[in-house]
Order: structure tokens, then C-alpha cells, then sequence
């Protein structure tokens, strides 16, 4: 459309469906509300136009964009309004409604005149709209708005518009005005959507946020019985986390953001089935009798029978599961060997080991991490799947573990 | 409109911006296409519509929704298309995109006019639009369709309006194809609104799912250790609930989902402090001594503590906390009496010492119901808050218990 083109009727319905086309893939309310009234300004040819939102958190209405020539911009310092605000009230309030039913937009000159009216023909009338509408004038003025465009969602003013003077300064005419409320009614609907998309979205994280959480209590149960290997849990995560980063950089492996989710959980819930593991074989000192070891072997396949019925990712359980095997096959619950064994689980396995090796007891002081490293690297292939290893390796060479 | 008037401009811009404005909100896309597809039928004087969506889990168009006048409608057998269809590959193949370029839908004349070019003008042509275009006009003679309008978002296909004959049986204008491609492209972008938040709507319950599993999980492993009381944490859940509904119906309480659902989490944790309590003190047949009593009364608070990295709402955290405190303050941890008790914990404490009376252990039969709630009702005001004893003494005299 060519600057000097006059608005026509057959602009105004391309216009509306362009703009209405895209808006409720926005998401963003203030992205929304930049592009109308973007376009306003830029090719409906009015020389300023804001527009003012309904804040919920607040429940006040605020303007959340403003745009035009220099000059013509809204006023700093009366951005916010309070329901009180006249122009708000005009709308809002039901002893207005008479005023406004049937009209999709008030003209600041239609206002001039009724005040005019209202005092020459009706001077005992008073009462709420000849106190208004003086002030709704005054208002407008001071915003520079010639006209107020509502837009209502479910009988709820949700945003107003409003629009400067048109750049050939001429009367805005009704089809232009239906335009604008048509607009108007879009946006209110594309900033309703906009909101339930957000508020949703952030249910979803949140209820995310809370079972990770909880993921992380349920893991950290077991330290309350485990009483030597505080902090073990958090650290074997950690380690696991770091060492399946190093094998993508060493590109060895290429792991997606839900495998990495995965080993998370897995790591933080892998010594879970110590839970019913006997505190007397848990916290023992010495030596496990050959009984007592069996018993603390069943700890791996009972953690994965624990969390069955959350039904999480293969990934998850298998990393809980198997974090006993041996690449040799020699390891539990299922002797897998090399391949076979989840990768989740083989990860875990080196950081796993690694910990208990390093971590001081009240019996017995940690090895130096040079020596558990050694050691580590001697089992690779034998206790240990050698692509972790490797990775692990690189990362205490780098002095990151 | 009359349904013998004609239609005008004013009528499709009407119709288009009724039409467009609720889409966004209506997140059941099964509902919009019927909505539209109605519309069409009832207002724009078609003798039949119908809507074909793809539905991206099978990789295939489906007809969602046929309406018109009996003999009018879609045969049966025919609702489905795979990307093999004639008339979704005129849409979506690159091949074609010349043929319908500038065209914003198909009408079976124009079809058939290229037909009877194409064999008279250029014999030798062949290919693809050769071979295609009679295909495509024999499936709409099945599917009784004259027009087809295709709804893109992203260069994708998202649906296909299929226009049966006009009730005056004139051909199509070209406004009013413009109208009916506005009013696809409007409806594509709301069907994909409203999967957007079905998607997300689908996401923040199964993470809320996994949360309350989780927690379930983690109220459960004290069930590992407290090897006398299987079931217990269930059974005492079922009771608290219960008691809340029975405070509902009896006009005692007014609790909002939220409450049941803060009080299920609080039933499902509350002796998830025992987990750091030595089992020789848990699992102990004989009576405690003071010191290993001092110790067991640690749990409420404990388990308060443990789950406060999740934040819960107090309501949760309190229903564990004081499930051990009394009506007449000679409670633990914090000796609150009467109203000071959080209302979660005061129904919870019910069901707990119910529970505990009347669940045998291997040393001892438990007591007969009958015994125990009159323990309960002797104990209403000393040791029970008397509003959650009411509701359980009436759901036991109604065999509910």
C-alpha cells in the first residue's frame, strides 16, 4: 500500500486478515501488541497509536506500547491506570453501558459534543456520565488519543486502543472505526490465547521442576541410611553427567538432551534399592559375609522394581539396573557383558566406582584420585566399558574431576 | 441471514470475522472443523462441506467432519487418504505447485477445463499433471465435491475444505472462493492453536503424573524399612481423604481441590521422616526405651524437613509435621493445641492412630474396629481435633471405614 493510497474498504479486510492470520501463533503478548500497533501507525497512516492492557497480577491497566512521531507519543509518568481512570471507567463501569452499546469505538469529537449537549439541553440530568465525560475528554487530550477502540473478551475489557489523529488529519469514518474494533477484538483474543499458552507452559515446567525435585528427595533417602557415603549420590550424577558430555566432545557418542534428562535421573536414583538393603549389612565395617553380599546385590534390580511404576524411559531404569554389570560379563544382576549393557548404566558404572574408591569412611581414608584413576584405567575392558573410561580419563587429565 | 438471500461481500466479511473470532478459543479441533464445516453448510448455502485434516501421528489427511443433506454426505470408506490421493498430491507435491499457484482453491470446471486442454493442445506433454488431473477430477466426482480449498500453515498442508454444490447451483465466484480460503487458512492456524495446546495441556499432566507417582514412590520406601506396617501409608491416605469428603458433606469444612490434593501428598509423606530412623528402634517388638522414643518422635519433623526442598504448599508440609501433635497441646514437635493445629495434620492424625490400632503385628493382634473407634471418640478433644473424629465416627457408622 503506497503512503498516499486513501484507506478503502477492500485495504481494511486484507489488512485485518493479515494481521489476524498470524496472531494467535504469537505467543508473546507484548510481541503481539508491538506488530498491531505497528502496523496502525505504519500503514493505516494514523500518526500515533498505544495500546493499553488489562494486568490480571495487577488489576490495573497499563499502557504496553506507544508509538508514533516524536511529539506524539504517549506522556511519560501515565502509563499505568487504575480502574478509577476515566477513560477506563467508561468502559468498565455498567452505568456507562448506554453510552457505548452499539458503538464499537468512542470519537473524541462525539464526546465534545455530548458534554455540549448535555449542558445546554439537560443541566438537572448530572449524575455519573455528565461527570465523566469532561474527564474522559480531558484525558484523551492529555494521551493525544482522538478515538478509543475497546476490545472485551467474555464481557471483560481487555485492552483498549488508542489512536492519535489520522496524518491527513481528517475525521475517522465509521468503516474505518469497525475496522479498528474488528482489530481490536482480534488482538483481546490473540493476547487471551497468548496468556493461556504461558500459563500452561509454565504449569508444564513446573510440575516438571517438582518431579525432578522429588526425583532428588527420593535419591537423597538413601544417604539417611547410608550414613558413610554422604554426598555420594550427588557427586556419582555429577560424574556421569560430565563424562557422557566429554564422550559427545570426543565424539565418541551423539546423545540428545533426553538422554542426558535420563542419565540425570538414573544417576540421581541408581543406589536407590539400598533402601531396603538391612542398615547392619549397609553401614557394616568389615567385610561382608558371602550372605550379606548377596543380599547387597539384590540393590540394583530392587531400585528398578522401586521406580516401575513410574514408567520412566528404558534409559532411566537400565542406568539403575545395570550399574553393577561388567564389561566382562562377570558383574549383576544379569551378567551382561560389552555391549549389552545400557550405556546409561556403563556411564555410571566408572563414576560410580571412582567415588567409592576416592571417598574417605570412618574405617578406612579414600585412595588419591591418581591412584583410583589408575586403577579405573586398568579396568577398562575388564570391569569398566572402555568409551567411558576413555572420556572419564580425558576429563582428569583436563582437572575436571 | 435469510436463506434466500444472496451472497454479498458485506455477508462474507461478516461471516469470516464472526467465524475467526471464537476459533482461538475452542482448543478442541474436532469441534472447530464441525463448527465451520456447519457454518458453511447452514449459512453459505452449500449442499454439503466437508473438512480433511492430517493428522501428523499417521502421516495422512482424514475426513474429520461431513455435513450436508442426506445423499450429500461423504461415503463411507472413503475417509481416508494417504499422501498417495490424488487430490492431496495436487497440493502437496512441488511438481504441481505451478498448476495452483495464484489460486487460492480448485474447482472440478476449471479441472476439467485443463483436462480438455491438455489432451487437445499438447498431446505430447504427458507426466505428471497429465496423468494427475483426471485422477483428481474422478475423486471429486466420488466425494461430490466442486471445489477444494487447501489450508497451508508453513507450507505445509494442514487441511482441505471440500465444497459440495451451491443450493442455486450456480458456480463459484471468485469472492467467494477468497472467502472460503480466508476461512480455511483461519481454521488451519486455530487447529494448529488448539494441537499447540493440547500438546502442552497433555505435557503439564503427565509431568504432574510423574510427581505424584514419584511421590508415591517416595512415600513408599519407608514401607522398605517399617517392615510391620505394609500398607499402612496407603490405608492412612484413604482415611484422611475420606474424613476431608465426609467434613464436606457434613458441613463442617469447605476444602477446594486444592486442599484434597495438598492433603493426598501430606497423607502419602507423613512418616517419611522414619526413613532416618535406626530400624533396630523401627522395627523394635518390645516397648522403646525414652532415649530411642525421644528418637522416634524426630520423624514428623524430619520428613517436614526433607521435603522442603520441593516447596510444597504449607498445607502439605505442615500435614506431616504435626500429624503428631494433640488436641490438648501434649503433642510433638511443637506442642500446638486446639485451632493451632494445620487442619491436614489434625485429619491425618485420625486415620494414623485408627490405622495403628488396628493393624496387627507380628507381636501383637491388632485391635477390633469396633475397640478402636471408641478409643478415637474417647480421645475427641484430648487427644483428636473433635471436627475430623465426627466425620470418621460417621463414616464408620455408615460401613464406610
Amino acid at each position: 500500500m503506497s503512503v498516499n493510497q486513501p484507506l478503502s474498504k477492500i485495504d481494511f479486510k486484507k489488512e485485518l486478515e493479515t494481521a489476524s492470520r498470524g496472531m494467535i501463533m504469537i505467543h508473546d503478548p507484548k510481541l503481539l501488541i508491538k506488530l498491531i500497533v505497528r502496523m496502525i501507525v505504519r500503514k493505516l497512516r494514523i500518526k500515533h497509536a498505544a495500546m493499553i492492557l488489562y494486568e490480571s497480577d495487577e488489576d490495573r491497566y497499563v499502557i504496553n506500547i506507544s508509538r508514533g512521531e516524536a511529539g506524539h507519543r504517549i506522556p511519560v509518568g501515565f502509563t499505568k491506570f487504575s480502574k478509577e481512570s476515566p477513560i477506563i471507567r467508561l468502559f468498565v463501569e455498567k452505568e456507562f453501558r448506554p453510552l457505548i452499546r452499539g458503538r464499537n469505538a468512542i470519537v473524541l469529537e462525539e464526546i465534545n459534543r455530548i458534554i455540549w449537549r448535555e449542558n445546554v439541553v439537560s443541566k438537572e440530568s448530572g449524575g455519573g456520565v455528565k461527570d465523566l465525560l469532561p474527564r474522559v475528554a480531558e484525558q484523551m487530550d492529555t494521551l493525544n488519543a482522538q478515538a478509543l477502540v475497546p476490545a472485551f473478551y467474555q464481557d471483560k475489557l481487555l485492552a483498549l486502543l488508542l489512536l492519535g489523529q489520522k496524518h491527513d488529519e481528517t475525521r475517522f469514518e465509521q468503516d474505518e472505526l469497525d475496522f479498528f474494533a474488528a482489530l481490536a477484538s482480534d488482538a483481546a483474543m490473540a493476547i487471551r490465547n497468548a496468556e493461556l499458552f504461558n500459563d500452561l507452559s509454565r504449569e508444564a515446567k513446573r510440575n516438571r521442576e517438582l518431579f525432578i525435585q522429588t526425583i532428588i528427595v527420593l535419591g537423597s533417602t538413601i544417604e539417611a541410611k547410608d550414613k558413610y557415603t554422604h554426598g555420594h549420590t550427588e557427586r556419582v550424577t555429577k560424574y556421569a553427567l560430565a563424562t557422557a558430555r566429554q564422550m559427545v566432545s570426543n565424539g565418541s557418542a551423539s546423545f540428545d538432551n533426553t538422554f542426558f534428562e535420563n542419565l540425570y535421573i538414573a544417576g540421581l536414583l541408581h543406589d536407590i534399592g539400598k533402601i531396603s538393603i538391612p542398615e547392619k549389612i549397609l553401614n557394616k565395617t568389615g567385610d561382608l559375609t558371602d550372605e550379606e553380599y548377596e543380599i547387597m546385590k539384590t540393590h540394583p534390580a530392587k531400585g528398578a522394581d522401586m521406580i516401575r511404576p513410574l514408567n520412566l524411559p528404558l534409559e532411566c531404569v537400565d542406568g539403575i539396573r545395570h550399574h553393577h554389570e561388567r564389561f566382562d560379563g562377570r558383574g549383576y544382576p544379569d551378567g551382561l557383558a560389552g555391549g549389552e549393557i545400557p550405556v546409561t548404566a556403563a556411564i555410571i558404572a566408572v563414576g560410580d566406582a571412582f567415588d567409592a574408591m576416592t571417598s574417605s569412611r570412618p574405617y578406612r581414608k579414600g585412595m588419591e584420585k591418581e591412584v583410583a584413576i589408575k586403577e579405573i584405567a586398568r579396568n577398562a575392558e575388564k570391569q569398566f566399558s572402555p568409551i567411558p573410561v576413555r572420556a572419564f580419563l580425558e576429563l582428569y587429565r583436563q582437572g575436571r574431576i
